[in-house]
């Protein structure tokens, strides 16, 4: 974003299209493409035309020549920045069951500006060692670390009955930000965004479709 | 469900928050507690009075007798019963990666009627053994043992690039829902359902609500 400007605005809907496009934009640029136009991009990726448009047009310095096409290597690191791929993120994460260490271990949060630095578990068995790297502290130590290391997002993988008293204690300790894998409803300050991922109603809805085509096809 | 009645048609909204609400009447019950007032559920899951009243009586026999409030146990009975929670689904999982392997070692799916059976890697070093109890086979086997098992459900957790040709012969074998954690939009025919767990766009919100925060503190 060039000095001086003032931030644009994207609705939430477009910030989650951003991933997409920035992956499948990187894909075009190996290829050694320059430019391309909104339509190809909305072909690709099953998306409504229009929308598409919109989205590159508030990417692009230029907002957009329509006949033109967008210039690719720009409307990556213009995403980029919006998506603040380039200034890390360090977050912290709780509860070391299976969900967490696959989420400690998983490669692809580095390149979203992800940095995973720390791990807490309230089971002493667990504490005191490093899992992928990443040492795992008792949860006597949350307060503390977090505050000392500066941290803004926290990573809630422990079960849905512990879950509120953590989220309390990293809002505590000064995390702005919650990533929630554990299926309940989290309660937090107004300015303390809770990002759920909600894989229980995810489930619910694979499972309602097959029992529809399933009813269907006994008919 | 009652024999011969025409089946509740639910919002897809509604079936995401079903197993919010199974879980916190199960704790209810297990108090002892046997009527519950709508109010007080919206209250502790913090959604809005006028939609869990309406969420409810969907789930009721009695369609809500407004100021008796509702029966927990026919509710969960209901609601178990719309989710499929009783009849479990059978799965498979394709991509024993990390994320797969967390995946396969996750408890929680059974008690949600996921029934994960078998696991497919491309890579033959993963393929011949077991992860978590499951076996793992070659992606030969793919198209076999899905039809001869019936399988209607698969996992994808194999990395972007390689989803959407795992998804086609997923389709081809039969399956009829998809449940993709990799970091793609996939296209599949109208009848199959696609629910994809989008951690990248998740990041994205956190990433952005967070620079944000930082910048109204640093103003």
């Amino acid at each position: 974003m060039r000095e001086g400007d003032k931030p644009t605005v994207i609705s939430k809907q477009a910030l989650q299209r951003l991933p997409y496009y920035i992956r499948f934009l990187r894909g075009l640029k190996e290829q050694g493409m320059r430019i391309i136009a909104a339509p190809a991009v909305a072909a690709q990726l099953g998306l409504n035309e229009v929308q598409v448009r919109k989205d590159l047009a508030a990417m692009s310095n230029s907002h957009g020549k329509p006949k033109a096409g967008f210039i690719i290597a720009e409307l990556i690191e213009n995403m980029e920045e919006a998506l603040g791929y380039n200034n890390s993120d360090d977050a912290v994460l709780v509860g070391v069951g299976s969900l967490g260490r696959a989420l400690l271990g998983y490669g692809g949060f580095a390149e979203c500006g992800l940095n995973m630095v720390a791990a807490f578990d309230a089971d002493p068995a667990l504490t005191g060692g490093r899992i992928c790297g990443k040492p795992v502290f008792p949860m006597s130590k949350l307060n503390d670390i977090c505050s000392r290391m500066n941290i803004h997002i926290g990573v809630i993988t422990v079960p849905a009955a512990a879950a509120q008293a953590v989220c309390d204690e990293l809002v505590k300790a000064g995390v702005l930000a919650i990533w929630n894998f554990a299926p309940t409803h989290l309660t937090v300050p107004p300015d303390i965004l809770v990002q759920s991922e909600n894989m229980a109603a995810s489930l619910a809805l694979l499972s309602n479709h097959l029992r529809q085509r399933l009813r269907e096809e006994n008919l």
